[in-house]
């Protein structure tokens, strides 16, 4: 496999049945990622080492997903100048999601994190693709491939409720 | 100026004071953009063409603001391939921000909308200035020197307050 | 059957389960319906056709049902000028269905979309019975018909707890 | 002036400000209708006989306003086969609204209310013309106009906007 | 039995499992009540009917149960001077109970409904109890009882995990 | 002035604006009552002194106020056999009444606060005045014309508006 | 055993499955502890007795679980001066604990509760021994190896999930 | 001034009018502090720095403010083992003060913050003078009187209002 251009991280392995989805879909649309566990408060120093380097190794976007009090996608946008997307995930220790979805989004102004709707790793990992896509045509295929397989599942749907 | 890398699109004039920042961060990070009025409810028309027609035009990334039941970002993002960032705009017709929130963020898998927090126009204009930092070494550059100047700010005021 | 004068669309074949009770009152009241999946995020050209030619066959009411960011009413809306009711469905990927409320309610003034409350369907229905009913004797009678019987079986209930 | 075929109500005349939305729209679309204060909670002798008189009087559809704990637009509909649309309205005495559109909007099944945006009246008035447009082509054609020129001033400020 | 002092209604006989609570306190309190069905959207007249009779038929106070749109606890109260108990009930169409409890407890000024914590049937019954208890000693007794109890449970409970 | 029935309390003297209300409104209707400060939290003893000894000095409900974590309600109605009003208050320090509303509202079974709307101190005291109506004809015949008053003027303004 | 120095209270045995995560922490730690059931709402007096002597029977920090309108830990810190760590439960009758968290959470300036996560009564426990760790050098030991333990697994799931 | 037994950090120069009031109350209290800007976000190395030093230098106690996404008070309980105090900043870009308060208090086990109220960095300070006080005599008396002074306050109110 080629060098990983996306590194999916989670703040727990517990994450995994959710944050699978980006690695998933990446996969399927040909680009190449690496995926492992940094904890933002377990492990701080994991965490700085991981956000500094990335971009040294050839990573491009950073996927970071985690629940509660989500710290990860923040703290890497802190110590990156990479684009990271960031996943709240539902866990056990999160209310309704609320929780995840807020310390991820309301960033303040200067470090942005790329939000992406509850548990929706998978959109994270089409966005990264979308990002790999502005400057490779070949990704760029892929994409406007799984936008009309989308489409064409919907009318296969439309079709057989219409009876 | 260059051609424009970034469109910035908007839902109703009445958004500008909040967009401008958006255009405003992408100047002073040397990405070439342009800005108009694309209404999702009200020229739905407009918003089809302008969404199709943004690739060939050169466009990488859509940056979309719009409050209330804000749907603009998400049908661009509909009708591209290109990533396209959404800012929930806090409108005058907007329930403190919930709404726009809401309506941007939670995406259906298959088609990701990148939302940045309420108002944050600026960390819009940041996230579109990383993604094309990814291949443009001359904006990446730009983003970490933006980095140590916000850095710089903190330490002097940290020392301003330790007196 | 006489030709549909309501249209029933869902973003997802999943959403049928919820939606079924709008077609099931309407046929108990008399009012000739279609009903099919119209995806806002993954057919936008789809719902584009769709929402402007309904007037031209016949439609007189669309009811629009979708859950998370549910674009789907309210971009209907926005392309024909019949009255539209939403149904905010609490879907898998919805928030307790306060995303799917609020980006169907909370529309920009210009563009309405009556919503009902949440996995509402049969309300839909039963109101899209009523637009008919303000020009159609017949509707009417069964609508008066149906709310004496929801009066008479309160009634039941009342005896059988007072024993 | 023609008889009436909407009937505006609110449930005190403190919610006129935000009512008379409804009116000014209906006016503009050429559609007649009344306008007074009933208070479900104040008058319920009065909001009955309103209710179940309205019909009788040539009434089509009865657009009904308040806020709180905002049971009119629901009794209304109650006592009533007419199509009812409720206007959550952002009183003094309400929680930033939430009260006033969950106690309209989570109508029990059978009893439908099509509700529309917090204060959003000018809609409830858009609304009920549609309502009336699905067998009234004057009103259509008033309502098609009034879409066009929504558009028309999107396009205007874009251009202002683009420069 | 003595005459009801208490009417106990509900919206709906699926609140009867919530609701019997309410029943079974008032007995182990001894105070007489009546329990039945009235629908304020389904049977207004019956509604009405039952309101403004309650007074002359003995009833003291009226506890009232509902759930989603709650408005039978608030439209009694609008229709009696007795005092009026709203239970907000988690009913299958709630959502996580908010719209129930908003709608029973933020009546406008001039008409109190007593609300109660949402489920909470077994608190209407003790506080319609202390209501009777104000003026009647064999009541107020057993509430002194009844506290006592709860308080020698707590005691015994702590005995128990201090081991 | 007759010895009180009615004991109001609040937990700072910055709530009284609120308070006032539920006072001027007892008076209205002809109910003796007392007011003073209570602190929950900053004076516990002080607060379980009154709630002991309130009903010995023949007070036959208690209103109380608080805002934030509001605890004096509930904690008073721990203490005493007596009905408790409880309002809350949207303080300095409250958020948008949230906080106020759920610390008053959501008491355990066993131990019921009569919750009134945020704010609502005015419909604290009428409800304290139905209590005491249910034995007392002069206030009955008080709250009566006090309904009637109410719809007097709805219809007054109803004339007013419909011109 | 040492005498305890860390008291764990709990507004209901009910919530001893939460709670006692605070006990096997403290012991993990290496701090002794008691655990005892103290309802605020059901015996106000052995609250009031608890609180007030905790200090006297050397007890250092005061932990109070409790749920819904959780006052316990607000009431106990009015009646000490000792640090008290509140833990919101989610409780069969709390709102997805929302309730619980405010009510313990939002207490007036003067009488602060340092408030953990929903059903957290495992960092309940850390924060007392980081309390006793602040003048305690073997239990400083100990919290640094448990810190040292967290990253130690984090890594070991890293290297799992890298393969 | 003796060396520093608290450090209170903000995560910009705009939290200070908030956190100010933490410095004060310590000051009343007799502990000494020291006060800086550590910014999570655009600081991240000095917030390591300052974290794992804090110990070593005599610091028992962290204080931490901030507001939006508020990541640093959470961080720095991950970096060190002293007990931290988060203070939720409803800062221009927070939500209401729910996103500050949910990702300072969401915090997964392991990693506990001590959580005060929104704003209420004056009951952070006193929290920290309770925790110092632990085994301090003289911190204690302080305490002592000073809920004493919050008592004499209440009653001089309730002096004020009885006339």
């Amino acid at each position: 496999m080629n060098s990983p251009k996306i590194g999916i991280i989670m703040g727990s392995k517990s994450d995994l049945p959710v944050m699978q989805d980006a690695a998933d879909v990446l996969k399927e649309l040909g680009v190449p990622y690496e995926i492992t566990v940094v904890s933002a408060h377990r492990t701080p120093d994991r965490m700085f080492a991981y956000a500094k380097e990335a971009h040294g190794r050839g990573i491009k976007v950073i996927i970071a997903g985690a629940g509660g009090a989500a710290h990860l996608p923040g703290m890497v946008a802190s110590l990156t100048h990479l684009p990271v997307i960031g996943v709240p995930v539902k866990s056990s220790n999160s209310i309704d999601g609320w929780d995840s979805i807020l310390s991820i989004l309301q960033m303040p102004n200067g470090i942005p994190v790329a939000t992406v709707a509850l548990n929706a790793a998978k959109n994270a990992g089409i966005l990264a693709a979308q990002i790999i896509g502005t400057t490779d045509a070949n990704v760029t295929q892929n994409l406007i491939a799984f936008k009309q397989e989308l489409a064409r599942k919907v009318e296969e749907s439309a079709k057989e409720m219409e009876g």
